[in-house]
């Protein structure tokens, strides 16, 4: 029986599936393939849901009694972009001057490469684990992420799995290997403003109501002042207005109506409700003292409207799971990884709710780029750290 | 010969021309066939320009020596909106109720049928005109107004013509004949902002410049503080944002750019020139000062761009063409006209370079609308005013 304990020809063959969202593209069936031989059950249930795209996924379980780790992650990729831009096709797995080529190198195929052949050393080495290992792989996480890892969290809950601790292997370091483990991160919540005027000509603005004053007037409420300070884990709470639209293409008409649409990264300061509330409290206070709106007094009329599914902030404080994880790093690296709660979200986010969970992975920085790469050399580091943690974890 | 001395019919007339800008429908030639009778020359020059529509125009003198008076104005109409909408058709001239329905009766085929009524019945009770009185008839006032008046002034001018007043017959009045002459008009200036930023994650922010926090701080800096407090014959200048454009339809990407547009309503303060300067004043020194953008320290980077030909402001201080014209309105209607200079730009502000000009028509309450209609009392009560004054300003 050949063991994939080599990380390389892991990634090689995972890259060679272009599995772009929501495609499958083979890439969970050579994951299968590999998984098979060293013992694990492996199911690969399908989600739907209207509107979506169906997701393929997989969960494979190997062991039984003892300790379970869960491995999460996913092996869908983002777009290419232009294939021309490209260095070396992105779906080859080309290596050139010791850097493997492909779109999902680091993100995040070449973290489930290298966790597979941890396992697969670890078995070699000792014959069996002395506890539970899952992966919990998605095809839907670079997209709307609706028929991924949430329903196959629930629909393994739903089969009677519970785990102990889990890592997620999305690309954690920002330089370099060591730099840095994720033990929580910041919650996510959209929403969309939108003042309602009344359209008129821009020469007789009295009879008219422009709703830009009034936007401008909420735009500044939401940015100032700011949401917090930060607390002891996580850097200040942050509000970006990302879009501002009218669409008024005449310059002598006042238009009817204007929309700002805004994200928040929130840190543990808040729960989703009370940010909520606390936003809608800064509009309110504004839209009762306008500003910049000569002649009216009546208060700003406005919509605000919350995107669906805000992500909650979370973060992990199990002790063992961080120590031994540093530990594994320290000790493979040399070097001593920043406990960080920086960043976008994960679907870290959605795991927390079962069993602690931490990320590790690749250094990130050519992620979602043309020519997305990994050094060969980090592909054997943090395969080694994941032995060494699959070993100290169990002990 | 028949003259033309009733208003209603004239009106008529040309209501049932579908002149929609740029469309002739027949309206000048129909004009001209009222004109020639009664002595006119007239003649009909159609200018053209690259990226305009071909635009018919009509030029009528009668006369000779004396003073030389110019009677301004368009037979183009804006466009009907939904006919079913309408009570009745809008290009039947039906009349219910004692009004004249159609596109057009005041705004402003009915200043139109007005005046030919007064010069003809000048005629029939005078024989002769003690001076020259002209008539400049566009087509393209409704539209983008570059083949029609100026080019139609530019056109007379190398003809070697010259005038001692203008009236405009434009629909001056708010609410009944008689309220208001205009005497000037504010300037209209429109420009473009883009702020430029850089585009990034909206969790990464620092590593991103988001341009609406930009823009906000230039839009507050060009509403805040007002322009100026108004002069003795205008209101405060006014600016208008108009549209405010980032179009970004991701939630978690911070945009590379965000566009606003605005329109400025002048008075007597500015000159174009001095106005774009202290635009452009504002503009810099809020850039350099930039509020709402935590860890930026550099000047925020703007482009602004004017809109071609800015109108400019005007005031006619001529006290004969006022005061017989206000002397008209007062012994017609019995009351006294406001000298107003509200309101929106007219092609008053291309004839004001050549002599004093000044607006008086119908009331304006339905121009634009659905059941756009005029009494026809208004009709015959404008037709005695516009003939009071032919008498008075060649007495």
């Amino acid at each position: 029986m050949t063991l994939p304990t080599d990380p390389i020809a892991n990634l090689a063959t995972l890259i060679r599936c272009a599995s772009v969202t929501p495609a499958e593209g083979g890439a969970l069936q050579a994951l299968g393939a590999m998984l098979v031989p060293m013992g694990f059950s492996v199911e690969r249930p399908t989600f739907s849901e209207s509107g979506t795209p169906d997701v393929e996924n997989l969960y494979a379980r190997l062991g039984g009694d003892g300790s379970h780790l869960m491995f999460a992650g996913h092996t869908d990729v983002v777009p290419t972009g232009d294939e021309g831009d490209w260095t070396h096709p992105p779906f080859a797995a080309e290596i050139s001057d010791g850097q493997m080529f492909g779109r999902g190198a680091v993100d995040m195929k070449g973290g489930i490469a290298c966790f597979v052949a941890a396992v697969a050393r670890h078995l070699r080495s000792r014959g069996k684990l002395p506890g539970s290992v899952s992966l919990l792989i998605t095809g839907d996480e670079e997209g709307p992420a609706v028929n991924g890892t949430t329903k196959l969290l629930d629909w393994a809950v739903d089969k009677g799995e519970q785990w102990d601790a889990a890592i997620v292997g999305e690309p954690t370091n920002p330089e370099a290997l060591g730099d840095m483990i994720k033990i929580g991160r910041r919650g996510s919540l959209s929403g969309t403003l939108t003042v309602v005027g009344r359209q008129g000509h821009a020469a007789y603005p009295h009879l008219a109501d422009n709703p830009v004053r009034g936007l401008l007037t909420l735009c500044d409420a939401l940015l100032d002042p700011a949401l917090d300070a930060g607390t002891n884990d996580f850097q200040p709470s942050n509000l970006e207005i990302t879009t501002l639209d009218v669409g008024n293409p005449a310059a002598n008409v006042i238009p009817a109506r204007a929309t700002a649409a805004f994200n928040i990264r929130f840190n543990d300061t808040w729960s989703v409700e009370d940010l909520q509330a606390a936003i809608h409290n800064r509009l309110d206070a504004a839209a009762s003292n306008p500003r910049l709106r000569p002649g009216k007094t009546e208060a700003i009329e406005f919509d605000l409207s919350w995107k669906d599914r805000p992500s909650p902030v979370f973060l992990t404080r199990d002790d063992k799971l961080i120590s031994v994880l540093s530990g594994s790093v320290q000790a493979v690296t040399g070097r001593t990884p920043a406990l960080s709660t920086t960043g976008g979200t994960s679907d870290a986010r959605f795991i927390k709710d079962h069993c602690p969970v931490v990320e590790f992975g690749l250094v990130g920085q050519t992620m979602h780029m043309v020519d997305e790469r990994v050094p060969v050399a980090d592909l054997e580091q943090l395969t080694q750290i994941y032995e060494r943690f699959l070993q100290d974890w169990f002990a």
